[in-house]
């Protein structure tokens, strides 16, 4: 066992991960949630809510890059993003990467969330709160969307804590949620959702992709080894036009370099590997 | 946490995987190392080697598959295979699927494990130990090779302990023993190990990595998340002629449908995206 | 460290105990719990119901001893005696080395888990099942008691699990519980019951303790630490007649040598110091 | 549920205590050993070191108490006392609290410890640290006693790290340096030390009583469980001349009121008691 001072989070229902903490540099309850910011001894600085870890300096841009990358290759030309949690910043962050955006919402439903962030985790939103294109909205994300002009973005990108996480989320991983996603997209948009872990939850990840699969005509799934988390993190994508598998490696590179993109993790290699790697639903299939 | 009986892990110097057990089937001391048969609750019959899961039946198809093909799929005709530990017999049953071979020769230094991967493990051989094609040799690997004919092998598959997980693997991850492979092999054969975790040991990993480089002219590597090690467990393919990397998709489905591969996990995508997804060396980088 | 495999309890809210296990004998549920018999690493075979370990080869003497001897030293002269749980039959076990016992009733809801007891745990009972003078009688403790005779028995033991750990002993701990109790008690009874733990569970304990002050005139508390709770156990005597603080050293021992009353861990000393050591409730006083 | 921040310590060899934390408060290493302030959820402000809880807010008098007064209270005077180790100030406040000390040298090797002590828990020395009595002497308390007067102390009070929490202390449980304790004591002096668990460690323990027997002619032996260490406390007394088993209750009592003792825990029937009880040596007795 590590001893001394740990955060202990859990993996799945009967599995938990424990890793050793250097530094407690906030420990509170927001409005909506319990929230820690840690300096952990592997890991680096990490944000910690309601217990599982959401991301950490060491592997933050495995998470951000696969969530947002993938979805935005794969439209032409991405203007207006919006973005549900994600509270940290780097996902707004990495939308801004591409240069084709002109407009970045960000809804987070935790204000006191968003200036710890900036406050302590500068190296995850790195300026992005800045940037003339950001926009930060501290609202609830379904309100959010219901009271948004249809046809609108371009690309929706949903950062939540995990769908079995909490009852804080529950509601933004509904059908009725994405198609109201859907109704907010211009005809050739893209979504694309974290969704927990398919291994360990089966159930909830199934009912995840049927809701999808519920809305958008083109549905692609893909998962990524994420340490922090202790499992592989998976991510769906709806389109209603693009389908992010036609891009060839080479198309992909194409895009890449067009857009001048300056990624740690997610290459046009990966980015092609990543949508075909198979993702495995449930432990015992 | 998890309350009740459960299997506590090891993942990192920091970081700890606790599972919960329904049943512990068996528990002994081998005179190499300590064993546990276990049922765990989410990912069913399991084998523990010094307190690390060495595989489960929920996912050990995803470590063996990953470990097993890509470097088969590279050769074009692996006729004599020689594999290093895999007591449970799982690599064996992975390499026999290759209808091209003749000849697999496993070599564990632990004959009491076999005993017990074929009293309490059949789900992992599958029936492996009784092809006509297997020969069991409960020996030293280090020795076995050490003696065994010069340029004999086409394929060489190492299966042990994780580099870092005690004193009994060390040496047969070393170069002097990757030399040794080398010279077992035909001039184009091709070798792979498994290689424990880059992201958590960077060290021990590039240690590793380097051995494999400083004897094999092509040198490959992957990873793939394998949910009971807590961790994604990296692979490193060293090749004296046939690399992985110039195989398209079609060319592995071609050698896919020539051998009637049957898998689970690793399809002819499955195989060139794994190839592809970049490996994050160390938690700090 | 405690790496493999372990039994993981609850000692608080906030606190978990956690101990390597050897062996899993039995993991199973019966109709009304979760039950394992385990051999732990440092504290032989133990029983665990519900993720609670409730006895260990290692220090079950401690805690029956102290749950059983200062309230049946106390009485002149305990002929008929009620145990209500106590499934091991440790308790029973101790209550028959009383010579003036004539009839000890041990009540347990868990008719299987006795049946395990008999076969897994000859340490704990070692023959009291067969004592001529006990009767094991399956049933609901509240139920059988409702049912007893008026001014029946001389001594009450309640052996349960901790008055938080389940909701199956809850209305055991009541005080319309202790009026019956008292009801089949004759009018110089006395009566004991563990009460899990007072320093993590001051609100629980105090509700306890009042439910037995508001039936019984004499009311005494003490505690010892059971290693493998990871706390000191509390008891509480609740009496009609006969007060434990009222017997000298001396006067311990003449019961003792008059009894032949061999113990591993209570002593007339040891009896005597129980009652007067100080009881801590709660962690903030 | 125990998730997110917690302390993990050691308990014995093979059992470990968990139990959350709510802010860490400091976390670094001394020249001698890793230092956290921390405020656990159920026991408050707390001192880890090495990844041992050395005491609570919640629990420390229940050590300190027991540590200090039942030697003190043996002796009929003691005017001149020694400790050796306890940073904290608290075993400082606890001698002070007898008016016939008048003077209170408290040696511990980590002036640093020292000061974090006086920066943030002044719960544990309550400004022991500014009686004009006491006397904090920064250095190794072996080489301080190697230097110091003979007979010149009337008590001394050892209060270290578990005998087999580390090597800084091992030196402090030896024969050798209790002959020197014994040296630097007045004919009548009497000494006590915190011992580790006898319960999980008897080897060491036995050899720690050894030691204490080998140079003193009376030697008495207690424990108190003490929450936050997930045991209970061994001490032992060694002593010249006055035993604290020929004290009554009364006796006691009397001290008590001479002294105008203020206490949490110990009273004399506590103190009385305490002596008392079974110390049991050894998870396999």
């Amino acid at each position: 066992m590590v001893y001394g001072p740990a955060i202990i989070e859990p993996v799945s229902e009967h599995s938990d991960f424990i890793t050793r903490m250097k530094r407690l540099i906030l420990s509170t309850r927001t409005r909506f949630q319990e929230v820690q910011i840690v300096e952990l001894a592997e890991l680096g600085r990490a944000l910690v809510l309601d217990g599982f870890i959401q991301s950490t300096e060491a592997d933050e841009h495995i998470y951000h890059e696969s969530l947002v990358h993938p979805a935005l290759l794969t439209h032409p030309s991405p203007e207006r993003v919006l973005i549900i949690g994600g509270g940290e910043g780097a996902t707004l962050r990495e939308v801004l990467k591409h240069p084709t955006v002109k407009e970045a919402v960000m809804v987070d439903i935790d204000g006191e969330l968003v200036e710890f962030a900036k406050k302590y985790l500068d190296f995850m939103h790195q300026g992005a709160f800045d940037d003339p294109r950001a926009r930060v909205v501290i609202a609830d994300g379904k309100e959010y969307v219901a009271r948004a002009e249809s046809g609108y973005f371009d690309a929706v990108v949903i950062d939540l804590i995990d769908p079995y996480a909490g009852e804080l989320a529950k509601d933004l991983y509904s059908d009725a949620f994405y198609a109201e996603i859907k109704r907010v997209m211009k005809p050739d948009g893209i979504m694309v959702t974290q969704a927990g872990n398919s291994f360990f939850y089966p159930k909830v990840y199934t009912w995840v992709l049927n809701n999808v699969k519920a809305v958008f005509p083109i549905v692609r799934e893909y998962w990524n080894w994420v340490p922090s988390f202790g499992y592989a993190c998976n991510f769906i994508i709806g389109s209603l036009k693009h389908d992010p598998l036609t891009l060839s490696t080479d198309a992909l590179r194409e895009v890449f370099q067009a857009r001048g993109l300056k990624t740690r993790y997610i290459t046009p290699e990966a980015a092609h590997a990543l949508l075909r790697l198979p993702v495995v639903v449930g432990s015992r299939t």
